[in-house]
């Protein structure tokens, strides 16, 4: 339960003086002291309790401090706490059948996060298929390190670039805006003859892979059209192209299954996962393939590795979160409750100006905010902030609503654990700070 | 202590069945079963107890399953076992404000492993100078992401290329063999002002930073001449160059000091590490950088960075591994016996006709293998092995003694807590591996 901390200023300020902020100007961050947490809250050193409705980054799927998973870790600590990449271990047999068991595929490869993991999946692409090149798309992210941050198209490649060569980048199943003013029934059958096309254009034999997230996540929650998936998978077995999907956010019971393609009936040759895979308890990723491209590298090398492949308390982790996964019908809890909440979104489309569209699946969701929603001008530009967005921030921090804005989104990610009620309460707080965006957005019409 | 495992064959066949080792065929992998440890020993399956002279990827510092380090991790996670890297914590402060201390430098920002660090060094060096390329040594490894990998000289590299752009690539101090047919002397003046020559033709104000492993490692424990790292650190200062020093694998008490620079008594502006930083009990890196490199962040953007940074458990047994370093007097014992250690080593190479050259700094050592000492041909190819080399490892290996082999290289990196009596015994094995090597080159000459 929450507490005072002792000396909470006096620890955000070391935190300050000795830690740099990831994907932050260091004197803008303003972070929260975190002390500890439980279900679907974590606690501040001022003795609050947050509401966690962005799981830490999407990541914190069974909730905080989850008993299970933490004896689980320190039975593993206890018993072999570190064995290198090149050996064998109890649970690395464990988790790997269960992987395979879970997403249909053959062989898992362990990486720490989802950087590495799409990595090494490109990797695998381009040496199973000697191809050089990787079609990604537009509206994505898949990490940070120099492959996977050339592979996104968000603006965080931005200051970094150029990157690796060989990324083609293709435009997305965005359905609230479709590119070059289509409409959203012409551009559902664009997406996938625009991809076709960019293939013609770069030469399908050179074409390694497409890689895509399995749903858009922190670009913006794009649930593609239902028939986006059987197309892709069609287009990539005409050419002989691989099909890598990018489960990291929305694998592992985020949209109520194990990968979100699992909605759409077919299977990617690669997926790669982190985040709900331990639900954050342990840095863990995975690059899982199918059974050909496993057999290519029975006898050929696989050019990857890392300190901490396979590391044991790791795997002992994810073991114990997907455990909790299956025994706690977690899955059903999140398709169930996955209805609730899109009915509330769409409740919230309909009563507030400043909602332009709601995307939902599972408790995989976001708000996107518009000036105005005959023109849709966004509420704050590509890539940056605005008054609104700010007010919006503020109100629910007031409230002790962690929640992810990003552009003109606000995401409704909670971990899968969420009661009803808790959900109730989260998405009321929204609501309070959506009626202030409307003011600020109308003028003073609504003064109540 | 070692047990028989019930099932250990069963654990083998489904590690290799349903995981990917890395850096490695898979069929060829012949992975041991490692069910716990203690100290310098783990132990296998079949129950036998082996002697860890490679320290898992010279990484377990301070031993296999060392008690203070297991309850830290244990006493976090039971406090609070995961965190957003955007917040405020307590091990978070603790940490940064102790890698400053014993650094000499100003901020961390934490990673899980040596590839992400470096990348991020990479980056950081680039946003702050403003200038494109890198210049790294050819005899080098930096990591497997596509950053990290292109900055390896390392032929890991070349099955993934081309890589990102930007990279330059300049000879090692590798004393014994330098380039060009020079001599020693006239190569340990040569090895920096080749360095100027490079920058000269590269454009001096086109070059962000100069990245080197404190120590090389894993390309040979190239121990540099005394003069080397203060004409490379006059030589950034006059072109206002950055100096990267990688530390995953030389930093932490592996030479006997903190960071192997510190040898030499010069200071990076930016430091890379990993592994000995916890030990490996968890999966932890950190690029820190100096107070120049720090106030730019504080008001420019940190393009970077990763889901788990600052992951509380990982932090915790950084913290906890620092205090056994400092509480046990482990770097004096690695000095104390390195000594000891290179007294050894240098009586191998007078002794058989295969040691060539042996290079070691505290506990961080290698035996350089040859067929021949007059003509230096090595024992095994550049990227490649030998019926030789085979002999070694399979000696080492039905002895118990797990030890480091590559290309025509034996390392010797134990535990830093390794006692005089568990050394010598593995160099007793490592004897007699090199007493039957000699029996290769020289003939049935020695018949005991
Ligand atoms: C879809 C997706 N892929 C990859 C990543 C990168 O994972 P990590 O931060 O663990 O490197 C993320 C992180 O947010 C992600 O959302
Ligand atoms: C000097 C050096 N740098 C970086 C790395 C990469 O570290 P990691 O394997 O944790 O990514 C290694 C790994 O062996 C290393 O030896």
């Amino acid at each position: 339960m929450p507490e005072m901390h002792p000396d909470s200023q006096h620890i955000i300020e070391e935190n300050r003086e000795f830690t740099m902020f990831s994907w932050s100007v260091q004197n803008q961050a303003n972070p929260i002291h975190m002390t500890g947490g439980k279900g679907s809250h974590f606690f501040d050193g001022s003795g609050n309790a947050w509401l966690d409705m962005a799981s830490q980054l999407v990541s914190i799927n069974v909730g905080h401090q989850h008993p299970k998973i933490l004896q689980a870790i320190k039975d593993q600590v206890d018993t072999m706490c570190f064995a290198g990449p090149g050996f064998a271990t109890d649970v690395r047999a464990e988790l790997g059948r269960k992987l395979s068991e879970v997403t249909g595929l053959a062989k898992s490869f362990f990486t720490l996060g989802g950087s590495e993991a799409n990595e090494n999946a490109m990797k695998m692409a381009r040496l199973y298929t000697g191809r050089p090149k990787i079609i990604t798309r537009y509206r994505s992210y898949h990490g940070a390190t120099m492959g996977s941050m050339t592979a996104s198209g968000d603006p965080r490649r931005w200051p970094v670039e150029p990157g690796v060569p060989g990324i083609v980048r293709v435009f997305d199943p965005y359905m609230y805006r479709p590119p070059l003013g289509m409409t959203a029934e012409q551009w559902e059958e664009g997406c996938i003859s625009h991809i076709e096309e960019v293939i013609q254009m770069e030469g399908p034999h050179t074409i390694a892979a497409i890689m895509v997230e399995g749903i858009t996540g922190s670009n913006g929650v794009l649930v593609p059209p239902d028939s986006y998936y059987p197309r892709l998978r069609a287009l990539c077995d005409k050419y002989s192209i691989l099909l890598i999907t990018d489960e990291v956010m929305s694998g592992f019971g985020r949209t109520g299954t194990w990968l979100a393609t699992q909605h759409y009936g077919i299977k990617p040759d690669i997926v790669t996962c982190a985040k709900g895979l331990t639900s954050g308890y342990m840095p863990l990723g995975a690059v899982i393939v199918n059974d050909k491209i496993a057999d290519y590298f029975e006898t050929h090398f696989l050019a990857g590795g890392l300190t901490y492949s396979g590391h044991p308390v790791s795997l002992a982790a994810a073991i114990a979160n997907i455990k909790v996964y299956e025994e706690e019908n977690i899955f059903e809890h999140v398709r169930e409750l996955g209805v609730h909440l899109g009915q509330r979104l769409e409740a919230m489309k309909r009563k507030f100006a400043c909602v332009g569209d709601v995307r939902y699946i599972g408790l995989f969701s976001v708000l996107e905010l518009v000036k105005d929603k005959a023109t849709k001008e966004p509420l704050a530009p590509f890539n940056g902030t605005s008054p609104e967005m700010g007010k919006l921030a503020a109100h629910l921090k007031s409230k002790h609503i962690y929640a992810m804005l990003r552009f003109n989104w606000a995401f409704v990610c909670p971990p899968l654990v969420i009661t009803k009620e808790e959900l109730d309460h989260g998405l009321d707080m929204y609501e309070e700070a959506l009626a202030l965006v409307d003011q600020m957005i109308l003028g003073p019409v609504a003064a109540d």
